[in-house]
Order: C-alpha cells, then structure tokens, then sequence
C-alpha cells in the first residue's frame, strides 16, 4: 500500500492557501479524468472546468481566479501546474541509490568512486574516472578514462560518457545517450576526407536533464557547453562546440549544428533544426519543425513551417510554390500595365 | 548447404495457384534482378515486367492479371507480395532461441524468467521482471523493476526497458531501443524548471515491431500506449501518453508529441511529425516530411513539403514566401482598380 | 606534460612552406582566439584576419595569398584546413589500442579475434565472428554472429553489428551505433502487417566513419551498402538496400529510405531527408532540412526549405501557401482582363 499523507501537511510542507477538509488523505497524484478518490489533482486551464466538474479526486490545485470554480478541498497556488510539480515530486521521490559497486561491474582501479554512489551491473568505469557521493550509474553504462560524473546524478542503463567529459550535479541522463563522442570534423584533401581529432570535451552544467538516445558531441578544439538547469528530451543532437544557455528547455529531436550558441531560457521546439555558427539571443522560441538558418538577436517566436493540406490540394499549390517569382513578376507587369490604363483615362 | 522445398510442397503449404513444374527446388527468395536459379521471386508491380523477362529465378508469385507474363513455373496469388513474405517466412523462421540464462548475465532473484526463455550475454533483469515463454532477452539488454517481456518476443542486443513497463507478446525489438524513459514533463517555476515525475508506463501491444534506436516514453500520469500490430521503423519518437492504434505503420525518423492519439490503420511516412494533444482518425496517412499541427477527423492523405528546387531558383523563389500577405494584397488592389476601369468603360 | 615538436620538424614530416623560427616547440593545435604560446593554429577564410592578429599562438597555418598575413612563424599550405588536420592527427594520435580480451567479455570459442585486437569489457562476440587485426571492440559492444570488424577499426562503447554484417578497414562506429538491424519491410494482407524477412547484409567499406546512435539497417533481399570513405555524422537512419557512393559525407540526422543511391562525393546537410528508390548523381549537395522526392541527375545544390519568420508574420504569409493555386487563377484572370482593356482602349 502506497504511502499517504494530510492535505493539511502538503500545504504545510509546500505552501499555498488551503480551502476544505485539511484531513482529506492524499495517495497519489492524477490528471482530472483518471484520477480516483485517493488522488489530487490540477487545473492548469480554464477550459478544463468541465472535468473538474466530473473529476473524482480527493482535492484539486487551483490558481486564485478558479478558488470557487470547485467544492473539493483545495489548494490555491498562483502556479496550479508547478505546484502540483512539487506534490508529484514529493509523493513521488526518485528510486533511492543503493550504494555499492555491482559484483559484474568493471571499474577501474585507478577510478575514485564515492562510497555513497552506485554502479550498476556490468557497467564499465574507465582509469581516473569520478563518480561522486550518491551519483548513480546504470547497468550497462560505460565511463571513459579522466570522465566525471557528479554529485547526486543520475544514469539510466546503456548511456556512454566518452573521455574527459564532465557530468554536473543532479543530472539525470537518459538510457542510449552518448555524451562526447567526435564531433563532424572532416577536412577534404586530394578527394578523400581528412579526420580532424576532435580534442575538445564536452562539459554538461548541474540540473540538466538528458533524455534517451539523445547525442551531445564533445569540441573540436574548444568544449561543448551545456549550462545549468538546461532540459533536454529524446533524440536531439548537439554537434561539437554548441553552448546552449542556462535553463533553455529542447524538445524532441531538435538537431543544432556546429558552433552555434543558444541563448539563456529559450525553447526549441520539436524537431527544430539549428544551423551551424549562429547566435539565438535570450527568450528565443523556435516552433517545431522550423529551421533557422540566421542569428537571432531578439526574443520572440519564430517559425517556419510548411502548412499541410490535403495531399491533392497541397500537389496543385505546391507547384506554384517553385513559380512565385514568376507570379511576383506578373502582379508587378500588371501594376505597371494598369497606372498606365489608369493614366490615360485621366 | 540451405534446405530446399519442391515448389508445390510450398503452394500445398501456403495455397495459391499453382502453374507449371511443381519439382522444381526453391532454395530462396530473391528479387527479379538478383535472383538465381535457387531462388523464386515476385511480381508487384506491372512497371517491373520487363525485369520477369530477365530474371533467372526458378518461379515466380504474381497476381492474376499478370498469369501468362511469364512462362516460369508460377504461383499465382490474389496478392503477391503478401504471398512472397509468406513463402520468404516459410523459408527464413527466426533463428531457434536457445533457453537458458548465460553465466554473464544479471538476473535478480525475485524475478520470473520462463524456463524456455534466453536471456543473452551480460543482459540484466531487475527485481520482479518477468520474461515469459520462448521470450528472448538480447546481449547488455536491460529490464527495469516489474517490467515484463511477453511470450515469443524478441530483443535484439542494449536494448532498454524502464520498471514497470510491459513488451507484449511476439514483439520484435531492435538494438538501442529505449521504451519507458521518462517523458519531458517540467514545468516552470522562478525562472527554472521542475521536474514532474512521470509515473505513468509504456504499455506495447503483441505482434508490435520496434526499430533501432526508437524512444517509446513513460506516461507522465496515465500510460503511453502502443496497440497490437504497431510495426515502428528505427529511430522513432514517441512521447509520453501517446496512443498508436492498432495495426498503423510508422516510418523511420518519426516524432510524435505528446498526448497524440494516432488511429488505427495510419501510416506515417518517414521524418512526418505530429503535434502534441491532437487526434488523427483511422486510416490517415501522413506523406514523409509533414507536420501535422491539428487534428485529422477525416481518412486520406495529408501532405505539407517544401517542394526543393536548384539553390538558385531557391533563393529567388523562397523570398516570396515570406511577402505573400503583400502579393496577395496586391492582386486585391488591382482587381478593385481594374473593376473600376471596366466599370468607367461601359 | 604533453610532447611537443619544432616547427620545422612539423614540416619535415608534413610538407608546407616554413616562414619564420623552425625552432619554436609546438605542443597542441587550437583556435585563432583560444590558442596559447605553445599552440599552432590556422587561418582557413580571410574573414578572420582580424582574429589572426590577435592570436596568442606560437604559429600559425596560411595559405598562399595570406602569406604574409601575420608575422609568426607560419606553414604556407594550398589547403590549409586539410594541413591543420594533418596537424593535429599527427600531435593527436588515437589512444593505442591494448591488445587483448578484456576478462569480463564473452567471446564465443568459435570466434576468430586477431592476437593484436582488443576487446572491451562486458563486450559479447557472437560465433564465427572475426575481429581483425589492431581493430578494437569497445565495452559492452554486441558483434553478431559470422560479423566482420577489419583491421585497424574501432567500434566505441555500446556498438550493436548485427550477424553477417561487415565493416571495413580502419573504420570508427560511435557509440550507440546499430549496424544491420532489419529493414521495415512489412506486407499487409487481410488487416495486417506480415513481416519480410530481411535476409540481405549491411556491408560498410574501408575508412568510413559512423556517427553516435547512427542507424544502417540491413537488406531486405540484396545487401545495404556504404562505399569506402564515407563519413556519417550521428543518428543518421540509412535503411534497407541504400547504396551510399565513396567519399560522400552526411551530417546528422539525415533520413534515407529505402532503395536510395547516393552518389559519390554528395553532402547531404543536417535533417535533409531521401524518398525511397530514387538516385543521386555523383556531386549532388542537399541543403539542411531539405526533403528529396525525385531523382537528381545533376551534380549541384538542391535546397527546399520554408523561410522561417517571426511567428505572426508567418501566420499571416502561410494561409496564403494553402491557396496559391487561386492566386496564380486571379493573376491569370486580371492579365486577361486588362489585356481586353487595353486592346479596347487601342
């Protein structure tokens, strides 16, 4: 049986104004359609007040505009969604590190791991790696030489941390994740790509999360920088010598290219594509599937995205997609042909 | 030496029409092209009827339309490329899984492996998992705590499941597969993010195939769905709470955001990427490169590219793209001065 | 304490016209601005003259027109990128591999692994597998069944090469990698999907470099195949019976269905995507984020990307692309009306 607590005590333990039964137990967090009597539950939004009529829960976060909107017992927070953040954190505590090296493990004997960190099985730490005090890495994982993994983080199974590369404090990184492998550094010579050793590392700041499969390479000659509290999800590439700034959140599958520098709280969104040796200022916003091609001095949102349509709509618009100068050329004759219709009346 | 089969031991098999020598020997399937005088091949398409002129192949599957095309001995079928992956199954069953746990592997005592199960090399099994009759667990495979792999799966090599989650049976899954990591749930509070636990599972269907390196994320409070038949390419996206009905086909490079409910029966072609909290009806096909941003109530195909064009003509065409408020304009203004015109004329 | 080299004994090795102290010690490359008195750095485009000079490098690597570009003891070289690369490869020699089978890895007897290779720990190697000469298999790698790693190779941590796959000489796989995972060949009959054997290699060539997470899938009947010199970036999908020609290099997160040629010596840039079955002549460059639908016969640079804007002045263009079709008609119907005015007025 689930832990569970006092309405009472959440709120006294996280704050907020509570309104109704303060004795109300609280299991588990639920969204307002599949939550049960033991659940609380949220309201982000006001067009979600038609569940919040439905809704089982046992209480409801609600914002102050919405303190009346339900007689559940409540909690009134300016911010309903990241209040219920915290309950759900609270009532769900990430799994507890067992310390110990695993018996299949491989560690190093020049590596220096803390007494109070895990290493999964069969991992594979390399010579002068650190994993420092409660950190945790998966099973399967593989630590190259002199790489560090800091305080309190955490590796899901199978990721990979090349040599030299640095792991910050509270990460959690995601399984399939390969942080600082070569970077796409290739000269061409006499018809043959040159490799270009690629000798920087790649240097990931505290509280940053790193979702599956997702690919940060390190520099070329210079780090690749991720700062604190950067959240990045699944399968996004940063190519080597990226900086991407503090607390800018990535969604899926972005691609950011060579040298270009993301600014401090911006948010890609999925799919997004970066080009290589660009600037995006602070507070930038890029929609999914656009692709940006220039630096971005100010903050706003940008995009850039193929309306879909039909398939046989899309076919008979698109081909004049490949004619617009054409058809720009035409309206500006017809311009110049109706002044002079117009003039000659006059 | 590759076992061999009379051609009308196969069609007394798999059915079909046969015409012609039922003696002859098939060793293989093959392509047109390729194909040897071992090997049997097929025809799908009219547009590959001069290639069965050439082929070398000791038979030929085709449909009924195509039935005196060739003068090979023949298997004519109501739909031949279904008829060649039947005969390409018959002659090429999965390789034989051996049961049994190899010495290398870490498997907890609490839980259940079948005894007719193979768990690979350096493979780990957590707490309480479960890999049930014929199921086989890959080399440097993970299985999280109370995650369970149904009977008959198959998965390939570090492929990782997360606790909890489920694999049906007869499921395919290819190396690097992540299923069940955590879904990018964060939610903004004094300028950085919290994390939201995600709690939810990732819940895959039987008969489901999974590419390589594909993402199926963890609910963040209900569960992530993936329906029976689901056949995924590699390098696919799936976010937390998505639902992917029955028997729908994705290609590779697809992203689906989160909380998008995919019907049954679609297709995806590859690189398409769908909008998080939208719906797509059953039978909806999505043409590669789209972006669907809004629900799909209606069956058909959907289409939104930016047809490419030499770099030149690129450039001189993309530059309207972004002034096609103000072409449009423009045509405005002059049909109202040209209606004035032909007005002042009558 | 790093080794260093004279300059002049750089370029008794390395070629190139030497200006200036031979004597000075050169101990590492770097950037124009982030180099320091005992690095040697290059000047690859004039525009970075100004940062030429402020550089605090020991030497410095020019071509022939910036000869006298800067004072410091510099290398005169044709192709001054290539020659830094030479540079580096030479102060930057990959890690030596350590021969031997690490005693946690598990390598079938029937395996052929070379006196000189090495196998990382908690690697599995399937049977009648060969590793070659020099070649080094990293931790927790999976080499399938009768695979082949040629000499001098290095697969990273976590590389899957599924059974009868080969890769060349002197190749290096990142991590994550997967090499030869069955294509998505799947035949629907009566509702649902059958699956394809896919009975076909993945054949990689000499001196091909794979990028992390990248994916190569096997053929369905003939064999998938990567020509000598071809450099993949990371999580790059290249699926079934793709041929990609020698020396082309692709950028991340590029798509190629299946059947695809690319010809030799292409750029394909990040996120562009390839239909299936079509061909690319030799010399063919695809912009970033462009999608491919016919067969280019042309070498050149083929782009198709939607300029992205400020998201509301998007808004206002994009609802335009869904109804040019009406626009061209109204365009063509004013030049047909003026056309009566004007020949009336006449």
């Amino acid at each position: 049986m689930r832990k569970s607590f006092r309405l009472g005590d959440i709120v006294k333990r996280l704050g907020g104004e509570l309104i109704g039964d303060a004795d109300v137990r609280i299991h588990q967090v639920a969204s307002l359609e599949s939550a049960r009597p033991t659940d609380i539950t949220f309201l982000a939004q006001s067009r979600f007040l038609p569940q919040l009529d439905q809704t089982q829960a046992a209480a409801v976060i609600l914002g102050p505009e919405a303190r009346d909107a339900s007689s559940l017992p409540r909690i009134i927070s300016a911010n309903p969604y990241a209040y219920f953040a915290r309950v759900s954190a609270f009532l769900n505590p990430p799994a507890v590190v067992k310390p110990g090296i695993h018996d299949s493990a491989v560690v190093d004997k020049s590596a220096r791991i803390a007494g109070s960190a895990s290493i999964g099985a069969c991992a594979v730490i390399g010579k002068h790696a650190q994993v420092a005090d409660h950190a945790s890495v998966g099973p399967g994982c593989f630590i190259g030489e002199a790489a560090s993994i800091g305080a309190g983080s955490r590796l899901h199974a199978n990721v990979t941390v090349y040599h030299d590369c640095r792991i910050g404090a509270r990460c959690i990184v995601h399984a399939g994740a390969v942080i600082g492998a070569d970077g796409f550094g290739i000269a061409k010579e006499e018809g043959v790509w040159r490799k270009i050793p690629q000798i920087g590392r790649a240097l990931i700041g505290d509280d940053v999360e790193i979702g599956a499969n997702t690919t940060i390479d390190r520099g070329a000659l210079d780090d690749t920088v991720i700062e604190d509290g950067v959240k990045l999800d699944n399968q996004i590439q940063i190519a080597h010598n990226v900086r991407v700034g503090a607390n800018t959140a990535i969604a899926a599958c972005v691609g950011i290219a060579g040298s270009a520098k993301i600014g401090r709280n911006c948010a890609l969104g999925g799919a997004a594509m970066i080009y290589g040796h660009i600037t995006l200022a602070d507070n930038v916003n890029v929609s999914a599937g656009t692709l940006i091609m220039k630096s971005l001095e100010q903050p706003g949102t940008y995009t850039g995205v193929y309306p879909f349509s039909s398939h046989q709509r899309w076919l008979k618009n698109a081909v004049h997609v490949r004619q617009l100068d054409e058809l720009a050329r035409r309206v500006r004759e017809l311009e110049g042909r109706l002044g002079k219709v117009e003039r000659g009346k006059t």
